[in-house]
Formats: C-alpha cells, sequence, structure tokens
C-alpha cells in the first residue's frame, strides 16, 4: 500500500514513510506527545515508547539498546562518530583512515579534523569501484585512532568488505576505533555489528521507510565518544536535546515494519533482472556495477544522452531517477572518476534504486521511458 | 479541537502538535516524500514546501526567509549560535557575557567554549528574578564578542530586557554579537528581531504545537557563523543533512496557525487570572513572579507539600504540571536559588505553563486538584 500513484526509484535519495511509521508519528504528536524528561505520566509514557524504539533500531543491528543513540538524520551520526571518536582519541593518536568515495557527510568532517592537527589518508577505489582490505591493512599506523568505510556506497552499490578491513586494522592499529556508514544497508541488508567488527555504525531513517529527521549511531559500549550536540543531558549525556519523538517513535516502527533481508533480496534481484533484460535490447547501454554491488542500487550509462535531460524527460512520465548523488548537486562524482568513467559515461550515468514498494510496472515504465528517451533525444544531439 | 482529554497544563515542556501541522507532516511522509536536492519535480516540490515553511518562520520574526536556518530543535540551534558565532569570532576576542538562568543548551556550549579559552561573564538574576542592562552594561569589554541572554525565563517567566540589553552591547562592545534563545517566547509573544535588535534567535517548535525535532536559527545576514553540523552542504552550508521535511513543514504550518500574541495574551491572563483567584482561598500559597512575568508561565509553591509528591497526586487526576523545568531532572533550580527561596519554597514549587488549547475546565480541575492535595496530603506530613 502506498499514498503516491508515480514511479518511485530514488530510494536510495530517500523513501516514501510507510503507513504504519507514519501512524506512530501522528499518535506521538497528537495523543502521546509528553516530554520524556516530563517526572509525570506523560512522561513516563513518552520514555518507554522512545526505549521501545531503541530497542527495535538495536535488534536491527544485534546491538545493546543502549548502544543507541538517536541523531536527527545521517549526517549528524556521522558528525558525531567521527569529531566525537577523533577528539575523545586526539591525545592517543592522530592518524585517521578513510576513503575517497564517502558521503559528504563523512568527508567534510574529516577536512575539518584535519584542519585540527589530525592526518587523513584517504584509499581510492579501483577501476571496479572496489576498495579491499589490503589498501586499508596498508594505511595502518599505529598512531591511528579510527578508520572510517561505508559499507555500500551510495552511488554504484558496491558493499565494500569491512569484516576483512576491521580485522586488519585491529592487528596493525590497537588504538584503533572503527566507524561504517552504513546508510545505504541498514534496513535493507542483513547487519550485525558484531560480525561486522565495527566499533560505530551509522544509519539513515528516511533510507528505509521512516522519516527524514530520523537516524542513529550505534556506539559499541567501550568506544569513547565526545557528544556533539550538548545540553540538557538527554540520551546519557551523549545527545542533548527534547527527543524528536515522532520522528524515533516511527523509525522504530518502520524498522518492525521491515521485511527479512532474504525477502527483501528477492524482491529487488527479481525486479533488477527484469531491467537489465529489458535494457538488453537498448544500444549504448554501459552498466557500472562493482562485483559486490547491492541489487536495490542500479547504476548505467545511456551513452549520449546527458543524465539531467534523461531525468526531464523520465519526470514527465513520472519517473523519478538520479543522477549520481541526490547529495552533491551539479559535483562531479569522485567515485566515477576514479573508476575511471570517460566524461562522456559520467555525464549520461543515472542511478535507480529500488524499495519494497517498487513492481513490475515501475521497472516497464522506467524501461518505456528510457527507450521512448533514446528514440526522442538521442536524435537531437 | 485536541485528541486528548487529559488537562495538561505543562505547555513549556511540550506541548501537543496541532491537527493542521501534523497532517502536513504526514502529507510529507507519505505522499510529497521527495529530497529537496534531487533533481526532479518531487524534489522541487520539496524545495518549494521548505521554502514556505521559511517563510513562514521568517514572517514570524519579521526576519529575511533567508535568514532562517532550520535545526533538529532549540538545542541544536543554541549549539549552533554559540559554537558557531564564538569560534567564528576568536581571533578578534574571546569574552563572552551570559546569564545564570540560561537553559542547559546555552550553558552547556558555553562551558565548553570556556575550555577552549573563552572567558564567560555569568548574570546572576536579583530576588525577584531579573536581570538588567545595567547589569550587562558593566559586563561589557572591547573584547566581548557574544552576549546570549534568554528572552523568557523558563522557570519564573521573567521576560528579559534584550532590547535595552542590546543598546547597551552595541554602545560597549562593538565586535560582539546578540544571541537570545526565546523558546519560551516564539510562537506566544509578538516578535520582531529588528525591534529586539539581536543578531541570533533560537526557537523550537515544540514549544507551540509543532513537533519535537523541529526548531530554528535566525541569523542576521552580516552575523558569521561557523557550522556546527557539516557534510552535503545543505541551508546554504550552514546546517547539513537532508531536510526533516515532516518536521520543518509542520513547524511552517503550526506557525501559520497561531492566533495573534494579542488574543493568546488575552487568553493567557484570563485563566492566569483565574487561577490566582481559586488559589487566594488556599493557605500557604506562595507566588514566585517577577514583575515582568508572562502570563502562560505561573510558578507557586504550595508551603508544606513536596512538589514531587504532588506532581503524582495531581497526575493521578489526569492533571499534568511541572516542577521546576523539565530538563533538569531531579537538580535544584539555580534561579529559585538566586531568588532567595528557601529550601523549602523551592522543593514545593509548580510550574503550570499554558497554551490556547487549555481552557477553565482545566484550571478549575488543576485548583481542585490542589485543594484536595493539600486536604489530603499536608496531613501526612
Amino acid at each position: 500500500m502506498k499514498d503516491f500513484a508515480f514511479h518511485y526509484l530514488d530510494n536510495s535519495a530517500t523513501t516514501n514513510v510507510c503507513a504504519q511509521a507514519a501512524a506512530a508519528a501522528t499518535a506521538a504528536m497528537t495523543q502521546h506527545f509528553g516530554n520524556p524528561s516530563s517526572l509525570h505520566t506523560l512522561g513516563f509514557e513518552a520514555e518507554q515508547q522512545l526505549l521501545d524504539a531503541r530497542k527495535a533500531v538495536a535488534g536491527l543491528l544485534k546491538a545493546k539498546t543502549e548502544e543507541i543513540i538517536f541523531t536527527s538524520g545521517g549526517t549528524e551520526a556521522n558528525n558525531l562518530a567521527l569529531f566525537g571518536c577523533a577528539r575523545a582519541q586526539k591525545r592517543r593518536g592522530q592518524h585517521i583512515i578513510t576513503t575517497a568515495v564517502e558521503h559528504p557527510s563523512v568527508a567534510v568532517p574529516l577536512e575539518q579534523l584535519e584542519k585540527e592537527g589530525f592526518t587523513v589518508t584517504r584509499l581510492m577505489p579501483d577501476e571496479h569501484g572496489m576498495i579491499t582490505a589490503a589498501q586499508v591493512a596498508e594505511a595502518c599506523r599505529t598512531d591511528t585512532v579510527l578508520v572510517s568505510v561505508m559499507l555500500v556506497n551510495n552511488e554504484t552499490g558496491a558493499r565494500f568488505p569491512i569484516e576483512e578491513m576491521v580485522s586488519a586494522v585491529r592487528r596493525r592499529s590497537p588504538l584503533a576505533k572503527f566507524h561504517t556508514d552504513a546508510v545505504q544497508a541498514a534496513g535493507r541488508l542483513l547487519l550485525s555489528v558484531d560480525k561486522l567488527g565495527v566499533d560505530m555504525l551509522t544509519l539513515s531513517g528516511h533510507k528505509f521507510h521512516a522519516p527524514k529527521g530520523s537516524g542513529a549511531l550505534y556506539c559499541r559500549a567501550d568506544c569513547r565518544l565526545l557528544p556533539h550536540i550538548v545540553g540538557g543531558g538527554q540520551q546519557q549525556q551523549r545527545r542533548s536535546g527534547t527527543e524528536a519523538m515522532p520522528a524515533w517513535v516511527a523509525l522504530g516502527e518502520a524498522v518492525r515494519q521491515l521485511p527479512t533481508p532474504a525477502t527483501q533480496n528477492e524482491h529487488y534481484s527479481r525486479l533488477a533482472e527484469r531491467l537489465m533484460e529489458k535494457l538488453a535490447d537498448l544500444p549504448d547501454v554501459r552498466w557500472h556495477r562493482p562485483a559486490t554491488a547491492v541489487p536495490y542500487i542500479l547504476h548505467f550509462s545511456v551513452m549520449g544522452l546527458r543524465s539531467e535531460t534523461l531525468l526531464h524527460f523520465l519526470a514527465q512520465r513520472q519517473v523519478f531517477v538520479s543522477s549520481g548523488s541526490a547529495c552533491a548537486k551539479g559535483k562531479r562524482s569522485p567515485v566515477l572518476t576514479a573508476m575511471g568513467l570517460s566524461e562522456r559515461e559520467s555525464d549520461s550515468s543515472i542511478r535507480v534504486s529500488l524499495s519494497r514498494y517498487n513492481d513490475e510496472n515501475d521497472i516497464d515504465a522506467l524501461a518505456e521511458g528510457l527507450f521512448a528517451a533514446v528514440a526522442t533525444l538521442q536524435h537531437r544531439r
């Protein structure tokens, strides 16, 4: 059940909120609207609802309830993880490892930490969009205090080998804490913080049918973190501010509504295969799919069509996709550049990203739109 | 119209979300759920809705649209104002003036800035809970770069003379920027940033029937601010992160639904007078009302009754009030101490805070509850 009739295939940018999560938010807004800090029944009720939401998020990651810190979204969670962990460790060491393909909410805090005296090593992807554990191992130093590598890349869908990277870091950099930005993975893939081995993990609710404005940082109990937003001392001093109950209660409900990762995988794979089959007859399509790409992020170029033109053409047919990352309006993608895409390929690349609300009709509408675009637009070049 | 039947008199802690704002949030969650950064119709539509919300908030403060920065709430807005402005000015001067009665979301960032090398002067209230412009003037230095004084105190309701304070600061500290935490004023009092003369002003949506998780900082166009949350560069680089559309669109709608300040004032004054009249016959009631107190925050002690006991007693009758500030669970109030309240007065003080959803029934239920409490509980001492 969805409340819209268009073909929305831009789910890595954001998703619709599921009906159950929206209903939970509404109840938190108009009926159970207490402040969890209030010392009366309404406050206790709100505190209980917050705990239930925290348990749901902890369950998703196989973490402990008290290891979940709610935030206003993925960006704040990444800021908290990086600033909070690096500054807490500054006296022990000042070397940080990351990749050249992180989201700006990781990349920009690290640039700022560089200005504060930290040294940052940025790993480059190979021509397949991959970054290996060997690269991480080679970058490790004894004064490395923080490693931050995303779990799934938002542009290519590449799933990086975090488990092996963590092992490499544990062997070579005993001081280092490992953070992963799992914004494009959480809610879709089977995740376990223990299996991953990470100390911190970021998730964003609006990527899996919770509201924009909801997110969380998993922070292992023994991982020290300075708070980034300070004040009333909520969330055990780790993130102050009156709790955003509508958003966070909805996040908990959205987690409860998630189909199993296996069910989701089957669904995405079926739709992805259908799209690839349909586009097999379209000339000049080049797929940009690393070997480990997840099935819900599909990146390709329709050569000769500028992505911006194509986006508009498809939007007129009520088909919505993205060109590169929606977070970097107009900037050329560092991932695609690193993968050695030509300017022409890069300029005509589009990203299709799926959710459980998509079905065969959406894929067919997209394929028809692409065929029509080639027929209509390529003549105009 | 409200969705609850109890007597909610704790509106300075948080409020119910009005039906229209909740409906706007729901539409933003399930129908118009685009990411404003997306380069397609859904994204443009979201961007327009965000602009409309920003215009509404700007209108409330008589500010320019581009001077409004949306945040996750009052705490984040205060953090942004204080860290952002102080750090941007650090090379010009390192003296800050504030009061001893600010909310923790102002007080704690200033403690942190002290550790970074700033010197902070904290002004004490007099026995009436007031802080004067003369006190601010006396504290001014040529190297003062920031002054932060709240507009309305959350415990006593005292309205501080910000306009005169700003004048004093302009004369004596030409480098200084003036910030006011208007969380307990915005949405209730007539506010104009030009009449106030401030450079920055914080508001919190959940204090006036918008969702928890919505807030804004007004920052005058010529006031330099370093961002506190960095990443994708949203909101003109001043606050990164995918825009919390449900919360912020609802904030805009809640602003549009506000009765005029005059209408509100008349309503609160009528209810406040009714309560005072009813309690005139209750022995041992001591009012803690500074001369400039707003009519929607009513603070008094029922001598001999511990506030915690009273809160529970009233809650059983579905009447919800607060003891001191809900943000400082269990801590003794610095405001009340400064006002020279005895421990006994302080321990039995309660705060009643009104919204437009309150009516005579709520006041009567509270008064009856208080009489019953005195009859029942005072015997047990």
